[in-house]
């Protein structure tokens, strides 16, 4: 028989492969190409100092401009071990120029777009043999130069892998062994299941690319036009893959990347082996996003919502306050977060008696306990129903709105009615 | 040799076991649950209308207050097919009778805890046969009464599935063996993948509830806390599952479902053999869950976000205005959307150029090509960059602003300055 009733009750994962794996930063570079978002210097400096808190080991920016060759500098300057700042180039001598320009990067990524539509439409070019050529004499340059590569190989997931792209990927191993293959799912077609045939298959990708050509270093970046951007980052990890290019908030080309921190929670909570990240910050970047950036957070979005500590609906609320394991997925603390109790249309009696009792107590000073068939209570549960049912509100019972309810019947009123167990009929308790 | 160059040469996706799969959407039940929403009766009723545009098989809502039923009714007097209408009970003959006394209601969900947490902790029972007995119990008052039922296995990947959920749903069949089993993923701790162990294993689990319980009808909720809701539901049909219980935009307690919106582009877009889904009024539905509802729509979501076909950057503005293909899973018009093109701090030469020459034919009506070396739309470039560069504006340019750059450069200076085909040095122009 097996319990689960506390969160150190429920088995942690491993990874099937048992590799060491890492995540990689997009957000100041594949981030900000966010259509309307612009970052200045002092905030992408600002990024980097959040991921350096969590322990997000890499991440990668532009350098074409003097303000982020000057977000560069102010990284550098911190001195600190992590995230290694790397850089980014199309697939010419002179992008991978500026970045050997830049003191103290080590790495680059550069683009090689494989996909047919790419090659012809996007580029202009007129044989798929024109770009292996463009890509191997890239990567040739910057190992030349001395720096450690990525090649992120765009639009895989739309590509004739067998034909081209895994061989070309074979000749890029030869030129850089430890070259970072990144697997770009850059129009979100990629798919995370065993058995799902070329171009999709993200674990067919990676494990073809591990086992039969050999690379050390695999990277997923994927988008998330289908929704399946975390589950594909995953099923990279999942199959082989020891990397993963995410961005914070998942913001970037239309429907934006995998997420940073819907990775770093599943890692740190779910599987073993993942101490070195640390989320306690996350609420506060999510809020700075918001505020510095000017991304809009849905309410329920995971981990950074302001919903997803907060209970209202009578089941939830209930169980909630019973035990908060029965309804949240982990402890708000483990990533800066708050649980919170509202009063609003779908709430029951258990979540309005505990927010009238702790009104009480606060009011008080003094420990009382309000019974859930509290005459008074039903008094206060009856005045909020007949707001939504008659007088159309929209919107949740703020905290002066059950203080004032508290003093109309409990203070006022309490020597009059007193009978506090009376037992009227309970519809929706649980 | 295999060419992907536009949407038809991509290839369909199988659905592995080839069953036939259908959607139950939950936006008006577990949607309306979301802390800090109220959803009158007309507004239930035009989801509805939405749903029914768009092929919905089934919905659930509660009908424990005089709204829901009212809003109940207005369905059953359109007369659609469907989606079909069905309810949502505790597991106690009240709850049941409540759904039984609404006329045309034919099928109803009841809640069955099986976590220990929910079982001991949330409902304050003493054992888990005191849990089995209540759920076989009410099954079987539901079916008595001439009800259709689903049982949704509330925290399953949470539970003891070997030794008390499987045997409890064997024992649900055998009162009803078309049941439909619903595999709640409540805290959101499945997954997607093939071998991971119970209690997660979303495959492990479908399988087991399809081939050893012998269960017909299996529907898959899920939950998003770790980003995994889309992931596991499209994994409930590849393994085994005919439906899935989802909710428009993802809206529902904490951080929601799986979005109903994500699931029917995929299956209609990618699998075969979903003609029978509609989009087109999709863009519509979301404006509307905005505008009346209250609901925050990020501007990256994917299908309704609304900068899921803007395009800024560079190197994504350019390939897309040769081609679409290059950077759009599918057409804008499949969901009711509309491609636009956006100059912002990360547009390279070619969008400028695209929208100065639409712009100046606009104005002067008549075909006009602008390269992309002329000197007036490189000064255009100039004043816009030094706006990002120096005067820290953070919004995109307007189309009036475009519009008085084209004047002011185009139209008053044209006569002056001609040298259309001035070769100055191209930074970023793909």
């Amino acid at each position: 028989m097996k319990v689960y009733e506390s969160y150190d009750d429920l088995p942690k994962i491993k990874l099937p492969e048992g590799q060491e794996i890492f995540i990689s930063d997009s957000t100041i570079r594949d981030g900000s190409q966010m259509p309307g978002i612009v970052m200045n210097k002092g905030q992408k400096f600002k990024i980097y100092e959040f991921l350096h808190e969590i322990g997000i080991e890499k991440l990668e920016t532009f350098v074409f401009n003097e303000r982020d060759r000057a977000a560069v500098k102010l990284m550098f300057d911190q001195g600190y071990e992590s995230p290694e700042v790397t850089g980014w180039a199309r697939a010419v001598p002179a992008d991978i120029d500026m970045v050997l320009e830049v003191d103290g990067i080590e790495e680059t990524g550069i683009l090689m777009s494989v996909s047919d539509s790419h090659i012809f439409d996007k580029m202009g070019l007129t044989s798929r043999g024109a770009a292996e050529e463009k890509y191997l004499n890239a990567l040739q340059y910057a190992v030349d130069h001395g720096l450690r590569t990525r090649a992120h190989i765009e639009d895989m997931t739309r590509a004739d892998n067998y034909n081209f792209v895994y061989p070309l990927i074979g000749k890029l191993l030869e030129i850089d062994p430890k070259c970072t293959i990144r697997l770009c799912d850059t129009v979100g077609f990629g798919l995370p299941f065993v058995g799902v045939d070329e171009p999709y298959g993200i674990p067919l990708i990676v494990k073809h690319i591990k086992n039969e050509l050999g690379a050390v270093n695999i990277e997923t970046h994927c988008h998330d036009d289908f929704g399946l951007s975390v589950a594909n980052s995953l099923a990279g990890y999942w199959y082989g893959a020891n990397w993963s290019s995410v961005t914070f908030l998942g913001i970037g080309e239309r429907a934006g990347n995998a997420e940073l921190e819907k990775l770093v929670i599943f890692l740190k909570e779910r599987v073993e082996g993942f101490e070195k990240y640390n989320l306690e910050s996350i609420s506060k970047f999510a809020r700075f996003m918001e505020k510095e950036i000017g991304i809009r957070i849905p309410r329920n979005k995971s981990v950074v919502g302001k919903n997803i500590f907060a209970h209202e609906s009578g089941i939830h609320a209930a169980g909630v306050i019973k035990n908060p394991f029965t309804y949240e997925p982990y402890l708000p603390e483990k990533v800066g977060g708050e649980r919170i109790f509202l009063i609003g249309n779908s709430s029951g009696i258990e979540v309005l008696r505990h927010k009238v009792q702790e009104t009480l107590n606060d009011l008080m000073d003094i420990e009382i306990t309000v019974g859930k068939h509290d005459k008074r209570l039903r008094s206060i549960q009856k005045e909020i129903q007949k707001l939504y049912d008659t007088e159309k509100r929209v919107s949740c019972i703020s905290d002066e709105e059950i203080r004032a309810y508290v003093e109309k019947y409990f203070l006022f009123e309490s020597v009059v009615k007193r009978d506090m167990h009376h037992a009227d009929i309970d519809e929706d308790d649980e």
